[in-house]
């Protein structure tokens, strides 16, 4: 039963001639499927409207020839053909009652138009900032009503094909906001110069959106509130005013803060909320409603935003991908089932990369139409009194046996060594930066406690004997990973000399201490563990070289929106950062190596934390196989080996793999994923 | 007329059930088409037919689930749909009497899966080298006959879409290469061990295809003869016995050396037939037809390689795109008319990062469908008698004036300034290593001299007034841009203190030279400039400091497959690098700035060599639109500006819009491009 205090987010809220539900708003962001992929897009979208968001938008809609995005995805609206695979989009977010949104946009100077060969333009003609193709020219008169007309084209299109809220992008230093800013534009004609000239594209633009679709849609436009580091020349001290001057035109106003990587920050370097600082002076500007993002999960909070004014609707992107139904949730007090986002952007590092969006929380997420998976619903087994036994409650373990319970199994027994669970989740989420992590855990723990029909039985260490004698129909073992103390590099295997036995992750996690001041930490994987365990260190006061083949500090987090952050982070934190070093060997008093050139390099440290590579701890495995008699004589009818003791992998990976095996693990066989989908542009 | 020592070249060769009307071999390269644009496709590869390329193959066609490589473009062959959109290109080389060519891949190791989220297979488990979802797992016998049995369904559907030659493909590392390397492959069971047994794998699947279409196909393959540094474990020593051992079961023998950034390595890195020392070694071993690539695009050589027996055909990716026509024009004794390939690696670039091919020399590479653009045929213009001033024979201004000859204008003038036809490239093909860049300016000249009705005027430096009172009906300015000696950063516009009037790539190209022996080359531009003035004035004895606020040098390179190659010619030509220096100041003795982390940095230096930006001349442009009155008042009824004029981007880019701009000058506005066709997916 909802908690009367959260009523205040269930009122309808009135967005020009659109009413919306209630305040749950899935902003626009990007998924890889666009104008794509329009099946798996409907279903993505439409599944979040079931779950209740008053509001779901597509991604980015580029309106222009010249807003060419290639080779990533966006929600295309060129043609008839681009609309009616939007359609489908707008259907599915109806079908349950929320207003579908789109946004139509023009990157300008950010658009990369290589695949096209369009030249960039901009207000003012700017030197590239990014290598493509070429610099952006100034745009002409001409190209300013040119492409006005492409947004009027582009609403019309968006209006016919069923949507009922029509962004004007603006945020995010797109075309827009270089017209604002003061920075980009440059200009000498009507267009530049004091502030009501700079805003004269956005708000002619607006107008003419608004004249050719407003009455039948609801006319919003997402803003940079501050441009902070990241978007050049837009300051909160024009952009109230600019707000004021855009409110008659306005319905809805989304409004960010600084770039990307601070707009969506990630939790190791902002807290939920961070924009609120500079979002919570726009109701100043304007009475119409306004929306906001800052990876709310907490209703409480949410309520206090409504009822102190700050916002009117609760803008969610991450959260709504973590949990779908989490409005829902929230109407029926069922808080603890909350599904929270951890703020890991794993979901944008597999969309911006992959072009396929996924979650580190909601193995769902991305698979509603490829696989069909629902996240609040599986099919009871055809066959629930089989008896299941999971050994290994990580990641991948506690999702399976979760979701093999959820299936109506009788008897779910999911065993773990340690009398904590969580897998490397146990020592991962105390890594500095890293505690919303946690949640992984902590969620399944809590829906594990709900289950009459499991067992979690923590702090017992079953050797493959056991296992055989356990009882159980059906044996999965996620028994998971080590880090390596090999002292090997993991591209080459060549053994780095005497460093066999040095500390690792979990050592150092088990409380394992350099035996000096000086340690190097060598990672070789390029995520957050040797930057965790670097700052963990440097914390306690010892003096830390992070050194590393590759020519960054942890790549990955490049993916993550994270990684100029990160390596400024550790820098600030005094550790220091060698790349492009591969140890060759290390003694009592150093390591040594190479640079990437073939020098020679040497370092003065005391000790050596590897993070070169994981093992798979498949011994129970490889034990029950081994014997295929015993196996058969045990009565164990099918033993199955999932997550990182396959093969070392992203959490969100172990995780998938434990919920895929569970909702699959009927098929005849279950060991390779059953067939997906396929979807195709209309 | 062909040249009788040519002759050998059109020889037929028989390829198993087929025969190939000559030996010229267009081998699989990827394009960004793939079976997703499969029109762009069909005319990208037919024109190659037409062309006179006897054997054209489409690229690499994944066969299994677990071979995604999403987000990258490939010839997926999943199913009917994938079938019938490549039967499109089947049928368009079918057209001019070629043989079709499909590669059935599996990647093994290097399959990305994220996007799929398949567990990554390998012959044995090995830690992922690069960070994508998931180490590779060891594949069991299941996968291996599930594999086996995905390149027999996937040779079938290659087969009823109309493929001639059905490739297994076991280069570049890929899973074939995997089982047969001892590095990769260390199996304990019959596929592993020896090299018969590690050979099984390939033989195995050789056969099955060739059981399943070796009646109706020729069946290849593509191994990489040995893997130098790229590829570990696959040595020549062991490749010759093997191709002896696939013999049998093969009827064309496709064979490469090293990893993809040697086998296509680029120009500067790379003489052409780089490979030979290796490849001419694999007659040994057979006597079934070979073919071989080396960037040839001179026919006495491709005939000696023919006739010392070393290449049956000669295989082309990149000379093919440079000119679709190269066979026909060898045919018909047009030598001088051949594009020759540059090996700028621009095709790849363009490819990797925005999944569209293009050219560096032939702007109609990929424009085939989309634009309908032919690579040797233009529309003549309705209107042949205006006139046409072309100022600037830079790449755009050349191939401008060049198309619209061709296109039949009865008089075009082309005016530069220099004595010397290029534009940029007159001193960029002087940089190190840069020197087959010139065959962009060469061609161009080669094709002008051929026409009659282009006047090439050079050494005249035009004035406004000049352009006004030249009597033309169409003015078109291509005059180029400059490096800025301004001192200013790109990204910021900040000001480098005392840093304005510093030495530029022109001044150095112009035989300025640094006032002392320490100089500092400051790179915001991330391409090949700064580096080959760094090489230059190294070259001449300098102690030369390569500055850039990247992370890397030159990370443009890496797109081209030439990072880390140029990272440590440089390095080994004693170029000291500084990556992540943003300079504030300079004065007669150093240069200083700060680190990305914003730390403090100073360097001594006699002298500063500033390769910030570029910025238009289009000073002309500029002073004919100022004065509508007297631009209306001289007769000329049209102004174009194309180039780095308009706005500085790669020499690509800038050919393609002087091509553009003749190609639609007949347009109501060929300012802006005209719509393209749009594909999609069957």
């Amino acid at each position: 039963m909802m908690d009367p205090r959260h009523a205040i987010l269930f009122e309808p809220v009135a967005i020009g001639p659109k009413t919306l539900p209630n305040r749950f708003y899935q902003v626009p962001h990007a998924s890889g499927f666009g104008s794509a992929k329009p099946l798996t897009q409907a279903a993505f979208r439409g599944i979040k409207a079931e779950g209740g968001w008053g509001g779901v938008c597509v991604e980015y809609a580029p309106v222009s020839a010249d807003a060419d995005e290639e080779p990533h995805v966006a929600a295309y609206l060129r043609d008839d053909r681009d609309a009616t695979a939007l359609r489908l989009t707008a259907d599915a977010i109806h079908e349950h009652g929320s207003l579908a949104g789109m946004e139509l946009y023009h990157g300008g100077n950010s658009s990369k138009n290589v695949a096209s060969r369009h030249t960039r333009i901009a207000p003012s003609a700017r030197t590239a900032e990014i290598h493509w193709g070429s610099a952006a020219r100034e745009m002409s008169v001409a190209d300013i009503a040119r492409i006005q007309s492409d947004f009027v084209r582009g609403a019309r299109l968006g209006r016919d094909a069923g949507f009922d809220i029509i962004y004007v992008y603006g945020a995010h230093g797109y075309l827009l906001t270089q017209f604002l800013s003061a920075w980009h534009n440059v200009r000498q004609d009507s267009y530049g110069g004091t502030l009501a000239n700079r805003a004269r594209f956005a708000l002619e633009t607006l107008e003419l959106v608004r004249d050719a679709v407003g009455a039948d849609c609801a006319i919003a436009t997402r803003i940079c509130l501050d441009g902070r580091q990241g978007v050049k020349g837009v300051r909160v001290e024009e952009m109230l005013p600019f707000i004021q001057m855009a409110e008659p035109l306005v319905d809805l106003f989304d409004v960010t803060v600084g770039s990307w990587p601070e707009d969506s920050g990630t939790s190791r370097y902002f807290p939920e909320g961070h924009q609120l600082s500079w979002t919570s002076q726009v109701r100043q500007a304007t009475s119409k409603p306004i929306v906001g993002v800052g990876r709310y999960t907490n209703p409480d909070q949410m309520a206090a935003l409504i009822s102190s004014g700050e916002f009117d609707l609760i803008g969610a992107a991450r959260p709504a991908i973590a949990d779908p139904f989490l409005p829902r949730k929230i109407a029926e007090g069922r808080l603890a089932d909350i599904r929270e986002c951890t703020g890991s952007n794993v979901c944008i590092l597999k969309e911006e990369d992959f072009r396929h969006v996924g979650c580190i929380q909601n193995p769902t997420a991305g698979e509603e139409f490829r696989r069909g998976w629902h996240p609040e619903r599986v099919d009871p087994t055809p066959d629930p009194q089989r008896s299941v036994l999971v050994v290994g409650a990580g990641p991948a373990g506690m999702e399976c046996a979760l979701t093999l319970a959820r299936r109506g199994f009788d008897a779910v027994h999911l065993v773990d060594a340690e009398d904590e669970l969580g897998g490397r989740l146990r020592w991962t989420r105390r890594l500095p930066t890293l505690g919303d992590w946690g949640r992984i855990t902590d969620w399944r723990r809590t829906q594990l406690d709900g289950l009459d029909n499991v067992q979690v039985i923590t702090g017992r260490r079953l050797t493959a004997d056991e296992v055989l004698e356990y009882g159980a129909d059906i044996v999965i073992l996620a028994t998971g990973s080590h880090w390596s103390s090999e002292g090997t590099q993991p591209g080459t295997r060549k053994v780095i000399t005497d460093a066999a036995g040095s500390l690792t992750p979990e050592r150092v996690m088990a409380g394992e201490r350099p035996s000096g001041q000086r340690v190097a930490v060598y990672d070789c994987d390029g995520y957050y563990v040797a930057p965790g365990i670097a700052e963990l260190l440097a914390g306690e006061g010892y003096d830390v070289h992070l050194v590393t083949p590759e020519s960054v500090v942890s790549p990955m987090s490049d993916g993550t929106l994270e990684g100029p952050m990160l390596r400024q982070h550790l820098h600030d934190l005094g550790i220091q950062q060698h790349t492009g070093v591969t140890l060759r060997s290390r003694t009592a008093q150093s390591v040594a190596g190479e640079t990437s050139f073939g020098d020679t390099w040497e370092l003065a440290v005391d000790d050596l934390v590897l993070v070169t590579h994981q093992v798979p701890d498949d011994g129970i495995h490889r034990a029950l196989l081994a014997d295929a008699d015993r196996l058969r004589k045990s009565g164990i009818g099918a033993v199955h080996l999932i997550g990182d003791a396959v093969s070392p992998r992203w959490i969100s990976e172990a995780i998938f793999e434990g919920h895929r095996l569970a909702r699959e693990i009927d098929l005849a066989d279950p060991t390779f994923p059953a067939p997906v989908r396929r979807d195709l542009p209309v």
